[in-house]
C-alpha cells in the first residue's frame, strides 16, 4: 500500500510556501489506519522495544497503536507544565526562538529499550531533543520510526547515531 | 483488574484542591495499558461504531487504539488551529471563560455511527462540546467512553442523550 495515497496535501498551512501533510485522511480510513498501524510495528518489533515514546500530540496518534498492538508500554512526551508528577526537560532550538520537552523521570527503567514513534520527519529537532531527553532517564533509544519523511530536509543527518525508517517519503 | 491500582494519584496538580488522576503510571505498564484498552473495545464494540473520535490531546492515547483494535477509523477533534483543512468549531463555557474545539468538516459521513473515547469524566463540558460538535458535522454518536470518571462532579448528568461508561470510579 502507498500510504501517500491517503496522505492529503494542503499548500500554505501552516504558513505560506508549506506543503503540509495531512494524516487525518488517513486516520479516518479504517482500513488503511490498521496496514499503517501494521507497518510500523513489522519495522519496530526486529529492535524488540520495552516500551514505545510518543511525543505531543500526533506521536501519539501512532505510538500509542503500536505499543497496544506490541503489547508493551506507552511513555508521552509533553508540552511544559502537563506531566503531573517530577519530570525532566529538554530544550532545543527552532527556526526562531526555543521549545521544552518533558518527560517523567520514572517513566522509563535505565537500560530499557526505547523506539520512538512519531508521524513526520522534517529537520530532526523534535526527535533529536525526544532521543537526548530519554537518554537523560537513562533509555537505550534502539530506534525510531515515522509515518512520513520529508527527505529533502535531510532530518537523518541529525539522527545518525540511531536506526531510523519512514513509511511514507516525499 | 481494579485500574485504579495502576493510576497514580497527585495532590494539588494543576492547582490547589485537585487530586490530579495520573494515566502515565497505568500506561506504561504493558500488560495492564493493553487490558484497559481490551475493556474499552469490549464495551464499545457493541455499539457498532463506524468510527472512533477522540479530543486532543489525551482522548489520542485511548482512542487510537480502540480505533486500531477495531479496524475502524480514528478522528482527531482538536484545539483551534492545528487542523489544516476546513473546519467546524465548538465554543463552550469553561469556570473561567472559554474554549473552542475543531474537528474536519469532511472528517465524518452523515450517519456514521461515532462512539468518542476519553481518559477522564470530569464536569462533561469537554464531552458535551465534542458530542454537539460532532453532530454538527452530521454524525450520530452513539456512546461515550471513559477510562477514569470523578462521580462526585456529576458528569454524567450533563450527558444524559447518551450512553455512557468508564472503567475506574473515583
Amino acid at each position: 500500500m502507498d500510504f501517500r495515497d491517503h496522505i492529503r496535501v494542503i499548500s500554505d498551512f501552516p504558513k505560506e510556501g508549506i506543503s503540509y501533510k495531512d494524516i487525518t485522511t488517513l486516520m479516518k480510513n479504517g482500513e488503511v489506519y490498521h496496514a499503517a498501524i501494521n507497518a510500523l510495528v513489522e519495522k519496530i518489533k526486529p529492535w524488540q522495544p520495552d516500551v514505545i515514546v510518543g511525543p505531543e500530540a500526533r506521536g501519539f496518534l501512532f505510538g500509542a497503536p503500536v505499543a497496544y498492538a506490541l503489547g508493551i508500554g506507552f511513555v508521552p512526551v509533553r508540552k511544559p507544565g502537563k506531566l503531573p508528577a517530577q519530570t525532566i526537560g529538554e530544550t532545543y532550538a527552532l527556526e526562531y526562538g526555543f521549545d521544552t520537552l518533558e518527560v517523567h523521570a520514572d517513566a522509563i527503567k535505565p537500560g530499557q529499550r526505547v523506539v520512538v514513534v512519531d508521524d513526520l520527519l522534517a529537520t530532526g529537532g523534535t526527535m533529536l531533543a525526544t532521543a537526548n531527553l530519554l537518554k537523560k532517564i537513562g533509555a537505550d533509544v534502539v530506534g525510531l520510526g515515522f509515518l512520513i519523511e520529508l527527505t529533502f530536509l535531510n532530518g537523518r543527518e541529525k539522527l545518525e547515531d540511531y536506526p531510523v525508517f519512514s513509511l511514507a517519503e516525499y
